[in-house]
């Protein structure tokens, strides 16, 4: 009667948010500084007063009702121009604003893009640890999802990914700085998995595309990201202002399709199509102008940095073992025992909330968020050492 | 290589837009004071004061990460409370905060809910003319949209819609008041749509859904807009407030469950499960709150009523035929010959643009959107008595 693959989709409260409600409870029960929630990425670093002046001056200066008013569907041609501008101008792309298509967040701009992509019989591949909505992105278009281990370190596996890419492949999904590992991919990873597409595309007689997801780009602690356009052709970008400028709750981004990519103009179009499909009008309008003014500014990272080094230094003090995440706002942890939603279970005695790694396609982890006030990871050290105790005592 | 309907979908501008874009090139040419732009349905009259002043104090008052952070998917709790007790006192329905989901809009509203019931062979019936859109959402889904014919004063054939409505019905869509038409349907028209849904519920051997489409319920001038559910148990209501609020941009609205609905909850779910499955992840953070202080509240329709009566009293003194809008800001024109391209081709030699009605459904009529500044009304007629003159001369 319903479609019942939605229904599910629906009742399926994730594992991320079934911790959250569940910390809620617990605060409720134990007291809000006895818990310590680690579950969710949402931005923790006030969002910059530069946004919120900009907003003040946007409402202050322009009729409400343009300010307010329908933008045309991939954008307001001075937003998109804008954004073109900085990606010319920051990476060397010679972009067009005719390429940029303004979206409702990260989330809406990978599923733009796979639907812009996706026909019967498509498979696109993804690199473990992943986010877990591309799955619904790419099973909701029809496809199927391929996922390809990364090494030990979250690094690209070309041989994994020369396995995992083959005729039916539409496209590869990549996520750097990642989420959950922090992982950064490097200009020699993006030469390799560009070498290794050009000869997947040159087999199957069909590009394969490169669909990039930024969020993170602009939350790094030193390393510099590779800008993917500048190294395979056929890319789409997808970015998100949520993180950078802690607006995770506007849903505002973009798609940029590289100016290099066969049929550009074409591709652009199916983006429109796809967005237009799915439901989008145009993206949220104060806000396109807000970020339009914003490009290349962040917020304060360095209490991201702080955190992760507090956290970090802490928990390897400890014993456990941890990979330092170069970039985004969480810890990615080996758990202590193999089954990483038992550890998970077992850390809430201490009413610590770890997100098990098994949604993200990869087992014995658990993921850490410390985008969290700074209290909470001091007040965290003693339950992670009662812990770690409880599965490696002392006394042995 | 591309998903080619997606690419056809962005590559064909819709009718409206391309009008909208020759208007805009002709204005550089003759002059903006000299083209008639009646072709878009961007709100005209100014966002309310109060919208402003409850952005500026959010942004005094509430944390900028809080204020500009996720909100849970279906939307932030109080502001699912405050819908719910609106739709409660205002239209005696025992809602609950638990069915409300806050949306990107109406087009997103839609969107969700067509994907959240569709099954594979499913049939939408709507009544023409129509919003356009209906057909993306619909044939996007996977289903096949059925269009059964008004009668002649825009009003439901019920006739007509015992024949459209069958055994692989899974929802009829209404839009009161109409974008064309302004119509606004009666509660006798309700109640005679509810008992043909009963009854081809029960001959199906499964439940028909009503999906009641109402971005333009504030938007009347006098007739009373009925309550869909309180006519028909399993109504999904779709809201927006882009035209109430002169918000268009921003992608705000909800969708409401009726609590009389069978599975009330399992169709909530559905529609959780397809929000997520097309993109969204919450609506706009900020104009969720700002939504949810603003309940009950419009903007000036008096402004949109004064430009009604004027146009409405001008175009039916030369000669033009149009039954009088009852709600939104649209005048559907019969057009002075059989096809209406033909006859929009023929207004432009003028400078006016007006959107022929083929794409909603219909031929024979022109769409004139009436959201625009009362000057430009009032410098249109000596064009439109021109058009008038050309097909009816006077001499004859």
């Amino acid at each position: 009667m319903l479609n019942k693959t939605m229904q599910h989709l629906g009742e399926e409260r994730s594992v991320i948010r079934e911790l959250f409600e569940y910390g809620n409870g617990r605060k409720k029960i134990v007291g809000e500084e006895n818990v310590f929630d680690f579950s969710i990425g949402n931005p923790s670093v006030p969002t910059p007063d530069f946004v919120q002046k900009e907003i003040r001056r946007l409402i202050d200066t322009v009729p409400p009702e343009v300010l307010h008013g329908y933008t045309s569907a991939p954008g307001a041609q001075e937003v998109r121009k804008a954004v073109s501008d900085h990606i010319e101008t920051k990476f060397g792309v010679p972009m067009s604003a005719n390429l940029v298509y303004m979206t409702c967040g990260a989330a809406a701009s990978i599923a733009i893009a796979v639907e812009a992509l996706c026909e019967e019989g498509d498979e696109f591949v993804t690199v473990a640890p992943f986010y877990p909505e591309y799955r619904i992105y790419v099973e909701g278009s029809g496809a199927k999802l391929v996922v390809s281990q990364s090494d030990e370190k979250f690094h690209l596996d070309i041989e994994a990914l020369d396995k995992a890419v083959g005729k039916h492949t539409k496209a590869v999904i990549i996520n750097s700085p990642n989420n959950p590992t922090g992982a950064v991919l490097s200009a020699e990873e993006l030469k390799a998995l560009s070498a290794l597409l050009e000869k997947k595309s040159l087999e199957k007689g069909e590009t394969i595309f490169l669909i990039a997801d930024e969020p993170y780009r602009e939350l790094t602690y030193g390393a510099e990201v590779p800008f993917p356009m500048n190294f395979y052709h056929d890319t789409i970008l997808c970015y998100s202002f949520s993180k950078s400028l802690s607006l995770a709750g506007e849903r505002i981004g973009y798609i940029a399709v590289s100016p290099f990519a066969c049929h550009a103009d074409d591709l652009f179009s199916a983006v429109c199509g796809a967005g237009r499909r799915l439901g989008f009008v145009c993206a949220p309008a104060l806000f396109q102008r807000v970020c339009a003014a914003s490009l290349g500014k962040s917020c304060d990272v360095e209490k991201y940095r702080a955190n992760r080094d507090l956290l970090y230094g802490a928990l390897t003090s400890l014993g456990y073992e941890c990979v330092p995440p170069e970039g985004a706002f969480y810890l990615f942890v080996k758990a202590l025992e193999e089954n990483a939603v038992a550890f998970s279970e077992r850390a809430k005695k201490y009413e610590l909330l770890l997100v098990p790694s098994d949604s993200f396609g990869v087992g014995g982890y658990v993921r850490i968020s410390y985008c969290v006030p700074r209290a909470v990871i001091e007040r965290s050290f003693p339950a992670f050492k009662k812990l770690y105790e409880e599965y490696r005592p002392r006394s042995l």
